[in-house]
């Protein structure tokens, strides 16, 4: 796949300022970019880069003014990162390996059927009642439950695991080590502290276009379903508790935790390492920073921070105050002495 | 499976307060209930739900008191939690998959005896000198590695990995993902820097009625064993390291780290995200709030939160005046300027 | 294997005090070891174990002082732990199963070939185009992508999953569960607030002598590569996001989350459940406490801890001084009080 400039401009709207002949076979980041690849400027901390790049072309704003000269054949859209992705789309259609039909040494429950376009990989085991929508695609050692159901054009990296009664949406992604449907974490303590199975008999419901992020765990609910709406995506290594319900264009960066019960609402961005207390709920289009504690439940168009959460202004003033911690206890030792000598 | 209200109520002991011919297939929480339907009412939080649900049953407290109408058939207990879920016992044996026999493509080695009651999913391995015990329950794509025992009435589900050597308890559950023998974590640096390799010979040996959490892994010790104590429960992503020893009848949330060599002590209960550092103790009936840093050994009855922890009321109040910082800081500017003036 | 204090002392240049002829055939922690087992003594906090210890065998540094009776064979040397490790290198040859040649059950795709001295255990998947080096051990359940490189003596515990085009080092060690090259966590909104993919065409690459831990998930970068270099060590569970770069022996310890797109140096020291921000830039031999919060770029030879970090003296005295907040609360109130009585 060869490209040149003027044909790339074309593609994605954009402006060509240099030579548009130029051509590019590849994509890369801009600080580490060889002759013949094509990248982007959007973040304001990489502008240095533009000037030393050894990209052929590089995407910049509209309004990008350039301080010193680039050798690089511009191309000038409204937003660089966006017209970047729809130009790794065309190219990951080409460059990504795909899949179809079913390999030998899979296992088949009878009675399932798979559609046309689907692939389902070796080692890949289908148990009795799933149903399998069209163009799934069940890479190698993916394990499917007894009356899983997958919507179409959903793909499962290898090695994910979905319990049995398990659903899943249409164009869903589930990466490697994915555990969907595992059991809630549920003990009843008898009065020697000993503690009982409370069983799980719920499900784990994932709408359409939702992103499962490797060796994320979403637990069955005890009874009724832990519910994941449409279009979340959740990043690797997050705890999607029993009984939780994430509201639909919710974005959950990688090794978050939430706890029992709990609903967080639509269009959210939880930053990582993040946890959510049980029992709680939270808002619609909340934000909350990186390894904050949700104790309480938080009203919609929160922003978010810290441990137990405040308001990322009162974050902000509480960490520049609590640097002066030390000096604070110094300078109130003097105040008192002072006060006493004054007597 | 239809029953009525008084069969349910003569089968846990309650008190039937409406009509007693109500009968339900399934469970439901009280929310999203649907006729047909039992649930409980347990937590305060959600006594507002019993006025509106569509349950045909709720299972409450002897001393519930409405205080607005009910449309559903009330049943009487001493505690609706477990009442509930001595019914969901019942109903799980009838509603989950059960599973024996051994299915074609599984990888037995030579002289492993696989007992009656026992279930071997397809591509699961079981490597030679293992030691399966009656009723074993071994999903697809286990993996069981040398010399591994495994106790009567275990459950293993799919994609579980134990290495050489380990030894797992009677009627444990060990859910996807999980990973147990793993090497610890173990390296001395040389002169240069460079870490080199502390062979990790131990094993990990968990004890009887022991749960562990989808994608939770527990290390192989570098030598001796790391050991969990009988009726541990651990939630999902917890790291237990090399070394480490959890008494019996402590359970953990989802995400807990415990670093090499630390010993928990029994009926504890730890809270998501807490992190552990190694070489230290913590007591029995020790309690630790979500999200906390345990620095230094704890002794037995401790109610710790907080990074690095604190008892817990030193938590709340820490808290309480944390929020007052940046205002603290006014005031001492404050106290100083006007004991200048006064000079 | 029993071996007696004298060969062993003679092996690792230690010098015997006590009985030499007393044996020994296994290695044990100093607090739990049995007669006829080897243990050491180096960290200061176990030394009073040394007293009651039933090994025969402790290696201790040149420069002990025993302050009562010691009833085993001490062995003095430079480094107990080092001598230790020397000797349990020696002994995982003999006690460590070892596996060579193709299982049956194992995919190699067509034009793949498996190099002398391998091993490829059953239900392992490998796809077209792989390079897999000599004395490779790639044990049951792997999936290993189209064109992946392995290097040779490379070992791979069951379950790894390698995404395509990937790039594993020379002797690394990947632990059960790993996920090496998932598609890096990138959405760009549109104005509805719908999350679009962008896909992620890079790979992972890691050098040679890396050890990667049990369910810790490496991202692919959206271009170019995701690197880790030669020697960096990590425990189980860490996230590591597309795009970002590790020097050369740094280690991290379990349940640390890298953001995209940081570089972490060389000889670093990262602690338990730290999170990195993304874009950050954190220097050569840095090291970070645990659960810190790493919100900004870090040079050269720091010592941070803390959310959001500090320099480590700084953490101590804040930490110190946090303890009297409400103190220092109840003494402002007081001071305010006098000086307003005193106007």
């Amino acid at each position: 796949m060869q490209l040149t400039a003027e044909i790339i401009a074309r593609h994605i709207g954009g402006e060509v300022e240099g030579c548009g002949d130029v051509s590019v076979s590849n994509f890369a980041k801009i600080e580490d970019a060889t002759p013949g690849t094509i990248t982007f400027l959007a973040n304001p901390k990489y502008t240095h880069h533009i000037y030393s790049t050894k990209a052929s072309i590089v995407l910049v704003r509209r309004d990008f003014i350039a301080e010193e000269p680039v050798s690089a054949t511009l191309i000038r859209v409204d937003d660089p990162y966006s017209a970047l992705a729809a130009l790794m789309e065309v190219a990951a259609k080409v460059l990504r390996p795909s899949h179809e039909g079913i390999e030998d040494g899979s296992f088949i429950a009878e009675g399932v059927e798979i559609p046309e376009g689907c692939y389902v990989g070796a080692f890949s085991y289908i148990a009795k009642g799933a149903v399998i929508g069209k163009n799934v695609k069940i890479y190698p050692q993916v394990y499917i439950g007894e009356g899983v159901v997958i919507g179409d054009d959903t793909i499962i990296y290898p090695g994910v695991k979905i319990y049995y009664g398990c659903r899943i949406g249409k164009r869903c992604m589930l990466h490697s080590g994915a555990v969907i449907g595992a059991d809630g974490f549920g003990f009843a303590p008898d009065a020697n502290g000993v503690f009982h199975k409370i069983e799980q008999l719920g499900i784990v419901e994932i709408d359409d276009d939702v992103e499962i992020g490797a060796n994320t765990t979403v637990d069955r609910s005890t009874m009724g379903r832990t519910y994941i709406s449409r279009g979340v995506k959740l990043d690797n290594l997050i705890q999607v508790a029993h009984n939780v319900e994430i509201g639909h264009d919710t974005v959950m960066a990688s090794q978050v935790g939430i706890a029992g019960s709990t609903k967080i609402g639509s269009n959210c961005m939880i930053g990582g390492q993040t946890g959510f207390a049980g029992h709680i709920s939270v808002g619609n289009h909340v934000s909350i920073g990186a390894q904050s504690g949700i104790a309480k439940s938080v009203p919609d168009g929160s922003r978010m921070m810290g441990t137990p959460a405040m308001p990322m202004g009162d974050y902000a003033r509480m960490v520049a105050a609590r640097k002066h911690l030390a000096e604070l206890m110094r300078r109130i030792d003097s105040l008192e002495k002072k006060l006493n000598e004054k007597k």
